[in-house]
């Protein structure tokens, strides 16, 4: 099953895909550009992995890390599908980057790999934007790369983990205006998801609605204003964004 | 005016002080050992400052830092007064860190320093927990040294920013079972509180709730099982802390 969550009509309706529409918690079916896309899931706790592709870190010159890096971000970064994300105004470098969400379905702690899956709900697709410009200071990432508003994307729908046979085999895509310009597989991850819940879980607790950002693999490119980034992951979601000018004030 | 939330009988309240007890929404009064305390704001995004205090950083022998770094903490680290902090079982050295919590009464976007208390709507005191074993890492602060389950005490009280003539004056103290372990004044931050909220609205917005923990002065020590912590801010409040052992499962 896939769900989401939107407003139509004054009102935020929980909502599950029906024949290519959508069908809200009191029963009407509507079409998927008649709504304002939310989340999927409220944000609450979201994790996000640093340099989790070795081709991506390469990219970036960075070594491949040997142990999972990992950061917050808070909830005023994340919008729904088919929203409008600010380019900052004191952006030179501003990167899509395609990620596999990964969405914990109730409390976690000292969970072992093998029973890791139990705890996902479900996935969707993330489009972690970073502002490259100040990706070096000695706290990283900056605040300032990875937590300005609007600058999270996520969604259309949270696809139930059952309904998905290998997330670990799963293609990314991210296309500019049409065309691609970024190509991954999330088998490349270097911590896998079974991996990150251990990991997690070996010192604090999970909770029902975290949400985990997986990564992203090589193909970064810089997005200007007007663009529309769609990013694409198989079995989960086509998430529709467009890049618009910060207002002043 | 002092705010707080506190369980009692069964209920979520907001409080209020009143001649030294609590008065609960619904009128009745109590004391203050009769109730649960809960962090005196709901907790959803809260920043915190490394290194803003000159002497603290070089305690830690690092160089004081020429901008703001901030952080973020996620929900599940969050306790109230007398509540009980586990010691992780891997932590050789996990040091208090008495510190003013600002909390945002409004949104707030690009704000000037001179404008920046009209958007600060009270004032708490913070613990805020390092399990410093984990400090040098390429991702600072990793989430095992600032994340852990119940590791950042926080109230009692919400005390409204008008009834505090001055927030960069007041002096800071923690005790360990009674003994005075660090003394500071909030006058000795690097980045002061209009600085840090001009800082932070220059890139992304705050909103209602948002909480600051600005940073710790010099004087930490190491805490064990069984240790009584209080940290104090003059006119703001006295938090108390017991660490306890963490269970292994």
């Amino acid at each position: 099953m896939k769900k989401a969550r939107v407003a139509y009509s004054g009102a935020i309706h929980d909502a599950v895909e029906f024949e290519g529409r959508i069908k809200l918690d009191d029963g009407r079916i509507v079409g998927e550009e008649e709504v304002v896309w939310l989340p999927p899931v409220q944000v609450r706790t979201v994790f996000a992995l640093g340099l989790n592709y070795a081709d991506h870190a390469a990219e970036l010159a960075f070594k491949a890390p040997t142990e999972p890096l990992v950061f917050l971000k808070g909830p005023n970064t994340f919008i729904g599908h088919r929203g409008q994300t600010f380019r900052p105004h004191d952006a030179t470098f501003m990167h899509y980057e395609c990620e596999l969400a990964v969405v914990i379905g109730k409390q976690a702690r000292k969970v072992k790999q093998e029973d890791a899956y139990h705890y996902v709900a479900g996935y969707t697709v993330a489009n972690d934007y970073a502002i490259r410009d100040y990706l070096e200071n000695y706290y990283r990432p900056n605040l300032r790369v990875k937590n300005r508003d609007t600058c999270t994307p996520i969604g259309p729908w949270l696809v139930d983990a059952k309904d998905i046979d290998d997330p670990m085999n799963l293609t990314l895509r991210t296309y500019v205006n049409g065309q691609l310009t970024q190509e991954g597989n999330t088998k490349d991850m270097i911590f896998n998801i079974p991996f990150l819940i251990e990991y997690l879980t070996s010192f604090m607790t999970l909770n029902k609605g975290d949400i985990i950002l997986t990564g992203t693999p090589v193909g970064a490119v810089n997005v200007e204003v007007g663009d529309e980034v769609v990013t694409e992951i198989e079995q989960i979601g086509r998430l529709v964004n467009t890049i618009v000018a910060k207002p002043m004030i």
